[in-house]
């Protein structure tokens, strides 16, 4: 790290950051300018370190040399990681589709969706059993009998699920019923949520924060990692900006950062990141371009009676007709569905 | 809600919409304008009726006519809540002020700034035992041994305590060692946790979120009240912008504006809101003086060898100094210590 | 608009709005709900009146129903706008591209950059004389002589230039030498200059502002062809959020919804988008992929030389290959280079 | 400036940039670190090297070691800048409160304005002539006319009169008539209007744009500063963010550091700054409790019948006791009206 020492800062400070830095372990490189005095510390330390040099006094700031993420780093393992969920693989030339409602609210709802995005062509089934919603009165989800029923239809139509998990204690009751677990945006720092399902078996989706870095991302997939499950798959929604006329802002320059940055497959959800039925063509065409190794979109047969997210779930037809439309971006890219 | 069709929405979409508001039990009011109609519909219904409105064919958008807070809100309860902690009352003419460490790191530690913080009038500790901390490789805090530290030192010196609780299922256990619980920014919106420290007898603080709006501020403490704890102090911690030269932005507008929709106390954390040691005074007082009923407060021994947070903990020297530059505010605004 | 009451207004002042709105030559429709009274007012009327409204005893916040730009709608004309600028056409079925660096800065270093972007496939060469720079310490740009060098190249490559104006006394200085004026995103809201830019007979390429909402991006762009400058082209270039990581979030969410709203061609600027070199490739085929109708795109003979924007300018090398690079998008979406 | 190579950076990168920092007069210090190698260079050089430098291969980052502004700095001069117009004085022990309407309507609002907030202990008239407006369709300003009724009314009340100037070339116009310049937020990087103000001979008031960090808004102090004119008064009037409850944030964390880092003296605009008339008080004494010099305040006879901005405007019986509210906070803060 390197320490930028306040113009005022005294000789004195000066050498006691020094002796602090040599105490640590640390390599000391002294370069004084006309102005002010740079302190160079060469070591791989934990960051608290780099919290507490910046506490001493007469520091101006602490920069770190060195991204904070490691497991996750490309410069830890340079070749793209593929995560398998059933016979599907994410990060290799497959655009995977992850398709279904928001939540989970009946039979019939889930098992006519799983049918018809099947037939679409999507590999994968989504659906809530577990909802986090903003106010307390609106529907929380159908919980163990929202697993039950994705059980069912998972079995019925061969498709792998794909459920929220919201809690670190229900970790292992959703991994007896889906394929793949996913940590919300609104969980991305939930790290208790995050160790334990670094410690389940399951390959796991981790939607970045509304507000999160890039590096905080990695950071939580860090979390997951370290615990020991390397199956973890990335999904941009959209951040909070300014701006109004659509719910979020999907941050496709974040996901190419990360392509780059990372290892680990990345994906796009089009439906949160706009919040408009009518964004999520062209952004799903814009994320494949971008490099997204597939997909997360709502599907609803009925969206103005969903129970969430009705304004950005496409209906059957629509979803029909964006797979198709998706076939030349795909061709571009080189990808298959 | 009202609903504002788009231009070119048809007549039988107007009639559809009408016809379902109805099926739902609201009252219906046509309103056609030159270029666009609006359908009124009153009644009071639950959130997602407004989304699956949203979701029907020609509508451009929905506007909910009220807020979605209620249990929190001044029309819900007009007068001043109150929430005593041992001794110390918030929302009353005291304004409260939390002190202490960022993280728990052992017995000296803590009991030397308990003591020293005391003597400089401070009414509550403060000290974390679960950590959530942005990366795996840092302090996660002592836990359960951090937890009989803070219970050991709270009896020596008689100052209640306040203490992060980060899951849901450990709520139970840190409950009974502190005196009130904190819910992190990170954690605003982890139903689960808030639904669990609903349940809890004791006081609750309630940061705010990095990037949460006030109205979802308020809707996750309606989370916490909804499960009949009604002991809520909300705390402004500052957001997320585009400026890097502080940590976070402390919104004081937000605070003054929860001040007059909601009767819950509130109160500010200047350290994390700014992550500046040196701006901790000014916005003090400013906060002070836009009607906090409190502050919350880092302070450290030995700032640059805490392993957490040190830029922004004051020393002992600089706590007690602060103690006494705000006594011309606390008058000002009729408050005492 | 409809005018939302607070729920302590009294009937005096819910009558005293339906005099004023009566007055003013609203049709007027009262919805009182069992908390709440809402005023409909029918008529198509000036902004401050809405804001004059909103100023009233009793209001809580007015709604307006209608957007409030209009010659640059959909509404208005619903067919795509095509501005020609020489032989290229921005809204037809060419992806235009500007190319060129960000700063003429010399003779050789302007012409060698028009020619290699030429020869590589773009239509358009780019290049600031006028440069609207953070600091005053940084080269402010060539002016006058930049403007000759400019029309020089143009002339002996049979390219189009675009070059940015900054001061509304300025603009007819700098359409005898350029073929399509630039307003910068720090100017989106300079009003004078976009007034004086609406009276010029030249083509306006209208940058997104780093905070700028869509729908004053597109007010911005009703200032100048109220003027009677219909030859208006759109330019998302970033806008500000909390990500460090890239100079600014590219944001084809507004792309995508621009081209929905509005009728005026629209293109991206990756290179000012994400600020990093190594992002301008993804980010222009994402762009195409969300529908833009061309890149900007700034390329240096030698960027580490370069006087501005080093960083996220492309060698001729890298943009040769980005051309072809582009190809297959190209072939996506239909378009042609 | 410190360069930090990326982990691939070949040799023969490291030596080229070395070379390269020493042709431009820089003295150079390498470390080479485990992973990575930074590169320190001294010297006090332009902005555009910086850039320059990062532009080069096998370069990760720059970090800048010194703060880009000079002029506006503490380290420049320690001492606070007292800016006086007319008899007041920013920057010394008087909070001067400059009131009035947002946009001048006419005389008889103007005068009478002007009448009542001087008696109710305001310094300064505001008002503007010339009004930059997000539509082109709402009411621009009375121009020269508004100025003339400016000069009028200062001269029968004896105040010093503030407006905005929002062109280059209509400075020496608007300073016949004012006592202060204004410079609105969309115009903090107009850069050739921050110079032509910078050649009056008048008093500037430096609002901060909508999105820029405090050092781009040192900066565009910076501008005007360097053109001879030293008479700057920042103000701070809120930021955008995600938040929609509030127009903008009011950032007193940015206005309390930049107390810190700039000689300059300091204000705040509540009425902009928060968009509600009930939020101005607490803002204003929040203003003053972080070390405001001042406060701008938005005053109309009749804020219901208001060209502009009515909702955030004060009548006169709540700008009177307004004034008296704020007696016991200016006692805090030693300050007198």
């Amino acid at each position: 790290m390197i320490i930028i020492m306040s113009r005022s800062a005294q000789d004195e400070q000066v050498e006691r950051i020094q002796q602090r830095l040599r105490e640590l372990g640390f390599g000391v490189h002294l370069s004084q300018g006309v102005e002010k005095t740079v302190i160079g510390a060469i070591g791989d330390k934990t960051p608290e370190l780099i919290h507490s040099i910046a506490a001493m006094e007469g520091v101006e700031r602490v920069v770190p040399v060195l991204k904070p993420f490691k497991l996750s780093s490309r410069d830890f393992k340079s070749d793209q990681t593929q995560v398998q969920v059933g016979d599907v693989v994410f990060g290799g030339n497959q655009a995977v589709i992850i398709a279904g409602p928001c939540a989970v609210e009946n039979q019939e709802q889930l098992l006519s969706t799983a049918k018809l995005v099947k037939a679409a062509g999507a590999h994968m089934l989504r659906g809530g059993a577990f909802k986090p919603r903003t106010s307390p009165y609106t529907f929380q989800g159908l919980k163990v009998e929202g697993l039950k029923l994705i059980q069912e239809v998972s079995r019925e139509t061969g498709l792998p699920v794909i459920t929220e998990v919201v809690s670190p204690h229900e970790v292992e009751l959703v991994a007896r019923y889906a394929q793949m677990l996913q940590i919300g945006a609104r969980n991305m720092q939930n790290f208790p949520l995050l160790q334990e399902v670094g410690k389940a078996k399951l390959p796991v989706l981790l939607k970045r924060g509304i507000a999160a870095t890039i590096e905080e991302w990695l950071m939580a997939a860090e979390y997951i990692i370290k615990e020991g499950n390397y199956q973890v798959v990335l999904c941009e929604r959209g951040i909070r900006t300014f701006e109004t006329a659509t719910r979020n802002t999907l941050d496709l320059s974040a996901l190419a950062l990360v392509k780059k940055w990372s290892h680990l497959p990345v994906i796009a959800d089009p439906s949160h990141g706009s919040g408009r039925r009518d964004l999520v063509l062209p952004l799903s065409r814009a994320a494949l371009a971008a490099g997204a190794d597939g997909l997360m979109i709502e599907v609803h047969p009925n969206p103005e009676r969903a129970l969430s997210d009705g304004p950005q779930s496409l209906t059957f037809g629509e979803f029909a007709q964006l797979t198709k439309d998706l076939a030349p971006i795909l061709q571009a890219v080189e990808r298959v569905l």
